[in-house]
């Protein structure tokens, strides 16, 4: 198992989850503090107050114009996190500041850096651009997963489970039977994994959104940012229709641009964002519905799947015996991507200044 | 506290609980499996895919003929464990196979061998032989324990605490009033603990089952095989009443064969198995009825006073003291035979080649 | 955090809950029981009976005269823990006792002594007179605080939370703008934290309970005897009323005697006893509910906090940080005296005669 990959961007939330009410999450065991000042702008800092550790997403805690006052003693922070005013003395301790998180709120998501602050490269946030674009019309949610984010790595990179635990939504076995492609990007740390299937029987989930009643080409094209984000590119297209042209465009496939965002909370549980863009039938409120309806049974499947899995693990002994076939050849060059970007992660904070090593003393 | 002792028959299940569908229990922390061919034969293996860990017993894994199909990726399994079919390819690793429990049943129970396959020897199961012998009428269950199964061999070893904890049910002064004898077969890992009560009260157990209105003559002859058996032989009479014949005929006496299976689910948590074999008003509905309920509001009233007990030891500093009486001969002699067996077992699997050694790998 | 601090007086309950039923109660990590004989003495003794641990004051057990009689086997103790009659044998073991503690029944309290008896000084029980003085009218209660007591310890000694957490209630501006003085008395292990305000606002619970309209004086005097016992000295009058008299005597000062007995359970839970005297309208059936249930709500706040402080404290690293600043000077002395009465404690019992070393055995 990974530990925590620092140094790296995650989503924390959506943008719509973010406002004027104090609003709470863990990513990789920091707890984030997240709100919006009066203008708009999210800003996420940490969770607990620098006097006695209380969470300041606690009641009564509050924001009171562009700052946020603890619940319970007062101490009052600025958006950049620094500490403005304590009770019972003027003058304000240098150090009272929180850590405050590098944010970029894009394709509809609040991404936070988990590492140090001077690494935080705003330009290597990985893009999800259909879930804001007015060409696709979005469903999207967040089921938390009581279980390590590896296991949805491994689940998400090898669509084979499709045929078995979401049969009769969108497995059907053309999926389980089609080899795979895999190509694997470690310098960008990107696996890809590509299923063509030319003529598979059309599930549930592909039928009742586009109207197609025979049978399909399917392509599940998969690209995996490690960490965090994961991008299916599905197309679906009736047997004997055109495949898209050299310039990109496909005027007989459907389209639907799966994304998960995959943010370790703590070390046994993760936040599973995930979102269906699609370019088809894009007002049609009865599609949007029962594409969010039936992609959100999808994964409360794999969730309840994963969380049994979770438990199975973690009362096994250690080194315990897996076996690995082929389909499985995107989920371990994932896991080997992700153990160095771990290893490299925490060579830079070892490395630098570590933030939290200062000793309790009264100021 | 000794530990799970390896090498050895446990009581996995009653017959009646394993069908065609896909049936789970830990044993002695061994998550297994439990089904019935087509044939009828009842199978045990892991109950973790070779794969990735995911339960087989977990749905949608399911029967089909004489195999699981595990309900993550599709692995199908043989009722000999040997994986014969996996997603996406045809050719089956060498190295998947789950592995399965030698099975014996008998006398209504289901028994799995722990341990070392090659160690295990079916004539060596212990026997119970009343519980689907057509000469005694019998009632069972089995309650879950929260407490280590220690705790439960304490408690039926000495019978002392039914004036306490079972009064009113089974338990009279002269249960704790009368001095017990004890042996112990060392080599065999058997304990007999034998109390004979020439003139007592009886109890409602048994007036309300034999019909007997005044006082009796009471008989508990216990034999403990250890790890898993525990046979209670019971003999009432009435006072004046004959003994038994030296041929073994017993014309005046009503017995009751009562056994448990005490078989380790974790360290601490235990299947509390219990039945109730008797040779008196064989088809009276009325007395079997009142012997179930009366036995399992007995069997609970131990629950309920083991899973405090737990409580109150795993809360306790180690080397915490005990003091030990001539009541606690039978409990104290069981004791030592476990750790012995224990230890034995230990030994046993250490010279063994170590089933679970093998590093994780793709095939 | 400060460990248990042995060799001390702590409050295990109020004189009311304890009677002729068993009661337990778990003190710094110690299960007791605590019962009243015939003659309404209170009696203390370990909940775990010497046999085989069973909580004596788990039904069945059961109190007959005075005697205490174990559930599980019978075995039956006097007041004073000896062991009096054990099952199936005339000879009751010479080292079958309880440990049996020091009790002192006084300010409405029932005190019991933490650590070796030898040490135990009646004399030097801290004492809250106004809880049964005919002169005051008080109300009680105790809230289970699922926190360690150092943080209870925290809450108390820095009133300036009173502003924001209990804002409404107890909490003005004044309060956390109004500096306090600090006196220590490193021997005796007392801390003393006053905070004067000489024109404040009228917090509901005052207005209420007092009848003043316009604005107040408020002094909030604290006594902290470690490590259980929290007094809170408070006065109000409305401004510009005279101050007390050289003899004591205050006819215009409304007073409330505010005390918290603070009872560490286990490492990570508290018995939070909280007690409010007052000294004006003293049968004023109204006035006692509106201080009781105001009261009461403001416990429960600071419980609700603090629960959450727990959960996030436990969840850090070792060696967090915090901040202190001017107001948590009277916190940061209590720490200390804590930490230099925990290990006083330790080093007295290690130089004593350890009463749970001895081995397990029979008899």
């Amino acid at each position: 198992m990974t530990s925590f990959v620092r140094n790296q961007w995650y989503v924390a939330a959506f943008g719509r989850e973010v406002g004027r009410e104090l609003f709470a999450r863990t990513v990789c065991g920091e707890p984030i503090l997240l709100w919006r000042t009066e203008s708009g702008a999210v800003t996420a800092m940490s969770d607990r107050c620098v006097h006695r550790r209380f969470p300041l997403s606690q009641e009564p805690s509050r924001i009171v114009g562009d700052q946020v006052v603890c619940g319970y003693h007062g101490f009052t922070y600025g958006a950049d996190g620094v500490c403005v005013s304590v009770p019972g003395q003027k003058r304000v301790p240098r150090t009272a500041r929180l850590t405050s998180y590098p944010v970029v709120e894009q394709d509809s998501f609040v991404w936070v850096w988990i590492g140090e602050r001077e690494l935080a490269d705003e330009k290597l946030v990985p893009r999800a651009p259909w879930l804001d674009h007015p060409g696709y019309t979005t469903v999207s949610g967040m089921e938390p997963l009581a279980a390590r984010y590896d296991l949805l790595v491994d689940n998400l990179l090898d669509l084979s489970h499709e045929t078995y635990l979401h049969g009769g939504y969108i497995g059907t076995p053309e999926v389980a039977e089609t080899p795979i492609t895999t190509e694997v990007d470690e310098a960008a740390g990107v696996v890809r994994v590509s299923r063509r299937m030319d003529d598979a029987a059309c599930p549930p989930f592909y039928a009742n959104s586009t109207g197609i009643e025979g049978r399909i080409t399917r392509w599940q094209d998969i690209e995996y940012h490690a960490p965090c984000l994961y991008l299916l590119h599905s197309r679906v297209a009736p047997v004997g229709s055109r495949p898209p042209e050299p310039d990109g465009t496909d005027p007989d496939g459907f389209h639907m641009e799966v994304v998960y965002a995959i943010t370790p909370e703590t070390e046994h549980s993760t936040h599973d964002f995930w979102a269906v863009a699609r370019d088809f039938a894009p007002d049609d409120q009865a599609v949007t519905d029962f594409v969010h309806d039936n992609n959100r049974t999808v994964v409360l499947q794999d969730v309840v799947a994963l969380d049994v899995l979770e438990k199975a693990i973690s009362a096994e002994r250690d080194g315990y015996q897996e076996l690995s076939i082929n389909i499985d050849t995107g989920g371990l060059a994932a896991r080997r991507i992700l153990k160095r970007l771990a290893e490299e992660g925490a060579r830079a904070t070892a490395g630098s200044t570590s933030a939290g090593a200062e000793a309790r003393g009264s100021a």
